[in-house]
């Protein structure tokens, strides 16, 4: 049995997103009933939709983007122990995976093989060929995969934790920052705003590397101790070997070299961000210093529920512009310029109307 | 007060070298005089000689290079109270440093602002504008860099162990191989052969990458378990998401993405090798995985002497060609070619011929 639903598709690489209706299946014994009142808009979404990985994850249309989602549960399957009716809740990149493998033991169902992403995967319960993402008004998906959202967040504001709030969180907490450690943000966008907000939380000194001088001012109130214009060679060098840890958030071509010479010995850059063409990479700038170059994907379950609760505690949420399901096009133009504040997110009421 | 030596130097960039009378300062209340026995050929000498690394670091001539030292102690100063006349022991990369610095008190003399490198240097003492390395009779060393050698190791085969031993051994420990870890070594050259060697002892299931079918019974000789000819996709696909570390040997151009999708979740390949031209680094092979990309250097003073320790132990020297210095243009030249197995050695001795 399934449940008619309005949505928001592309039903090609280069159509624009437009009324669509979906079927959701009806929640089974372990699963919960979600009624979505809010979901950002992340840039994978466009990535995925516009088929820009056709390599790596090709896309398949029709296409219901959207992984950064928050709502109200409706109902719950005869097993479901975690979650009520009424609580406010959240679904991430993900929607199952096979429990059984090393990486689901280890809390890493995000490296399952067998995963399945929140749009974009073949459906398992065979309501529709592809999963459908969040771009629609309820979602059902077992309870092992819906987190608890701290009921003192907005929860609009709360919605792009799911994937720029456990992406920046997640490397963070791997390379151990904290107070007395120096990091710095590389780019100021959806995951950077996040990285600035979760690094100052953590306790450590900030620095904002920017090509923007007009983002200074707004990074400094999002937490930041130093902006550095990374165009400025002079500014830059005097931080060279000093930083413990950086974040590059930049998904577009660009430079880093010049970070991996800022960092001290033993220190790690980490790229979040994803540049669909290859980096250039000086093994000087590694070897002096014994400095290393990694990739971080979002997070497990587990990470993202204690994320969660940890921006709970420092009432964390995303900068957000909130938008109604007809204007996403417009959103995802502005977007694919950078041209957002810091991340946009669907107030769902609105495909209702 | 200095005496004057026999040494091998080379005038210029593209002056092969040739005999050259240098002065070595009289040992200081610290420092330790040292009959050179056998010194390695290791391809930074060639690198530096050659001003290839015009702008890391800029070859002043003339140049004696030779970092790769083992001798007899001739005498100390009053102050000395590690060695003994008579002693075996070794230098590496280093002779001197600041002491003094975070990086010193933490061991790595090798990232010391103010270290002195064996060869090319400025010479704080003033007996030459800059440091003399190893093709030489003898050197005065500050007791703190002088090593001591196990008197069961073969002393010319114990030469190469002072770069390449310590190069290969510091990134293995850092990255915790050992029984159960599956270690990837790419490259069977100076450093390849003693990361094998290294990696076996270490009780890693060890699997090297080549690009020559002719150097597979070789690897197998050397300790592999398993040996993959890296330009058969097959193969190389079957190791796919499999290994704990990989430690990357080459100093050519070559693509690192092949091997980092060959990581597991949160592996890490390692540099040591160091390509002239930047690398092409795909940032969805690090971040779907977490894996890293590091670099490595040498290591520092008292790692060496533990490295060297443990050669003892398990009777570990690199293979080599010995040769009388008369040979060292020719050996340089085979070298660049790669045709050696798999260090070239001087015997000191025939120097004094």
């Amino acid at each position: 049995m399934t449940t008619q639903v309005k949505s928001y598709a592309a039903h090609s690489a280069t159509d624009p997103l437009g009324p669509f209706d979906i079927n959701r299946r009806s929640p089974g014994p372990d699963d919960v009933a979600i009624e979505i009142l809010f979901c950002g808009i992340c840039h994978s979404d466009l990535h995925y939709t516009h088929n820009d990985w056709a390599d790596a994850l090709p896309a398949v249309h029709p296409c219901v983007p959207g992984h950064e989602i928050v709502g109200r549960v409706t109902t719950v399957g005869a097993r479901v122990t975690k979650h009520r009716f009424g609580d406010l809740v959240a679904v991430g990149c993900l929607v199952d995976s096979d429990h059984t493998c090393p990486n689901c033991q280890a809390g890493l169902e995000n490296f399952c093989r067998n995963l399945t992403l929140t749009f974009g995967s073949v459906d398992r319960h065979g309501t529709a060929p592809m999963t459908f993402g969040g771009y629609s008004e309820s979602i059902v998906v077992n309870e092992r995969f819906v987190l608890r959202v701290p009921t003192n967040l907005d929860p609009a504001g709360a919605a792009p934790l799911l994937c720029a709030g456990i992406t920046t969180y997640s490397p963070l907490r791997r390379f151990g920052v904290g107070p007395g450690k120096k990091v710095g943000i590389v780019g100021l966008g959806g995951l950077g705003h996040m990285g600035v907000k979760l690094a100052r939380a953590f306790g450590a000194r900030v620095v904002v590397f920017t090509t923007s001088p007009r983002k200074v001012e707004d990074a400094l109130r999002l937490g930041a101790h130093e902006v550095v214009v990374s165009s400025n060679a002079g500014e830059m060098s005097k931080h060279a070997g000093s930083f413990d840890f950086i974040l590059d958030t930049v998904s577009a071509e660009h430079d880093i070299n010049q970070y991996l010479y800022l960092l001290r010995i033993d220190g790690n850059l980490t790229l979040v961000g994803a540049p669909p063409k290859p980096l250039s990479l000086s093994s000087f700038a590694l070897i002096f210093g014994n400095r290393s170059v990694s990739g971080s994907n979002i997070g497990g379950i587990a990470q993202t529920q204690e994320m969660l609760d940890f921006c709970g505690e420092h009432n964390i949420t995303a900068d957000i512009e909130l938008i109604s399901v007809q204007k996403i096009n417009e959103a995802w133009a502005r977007l694919e310029k950078a041209d957002v504040k810091y991340r946009f997110v669907i107030d769902m009421a609105s495909l209702k109307s």
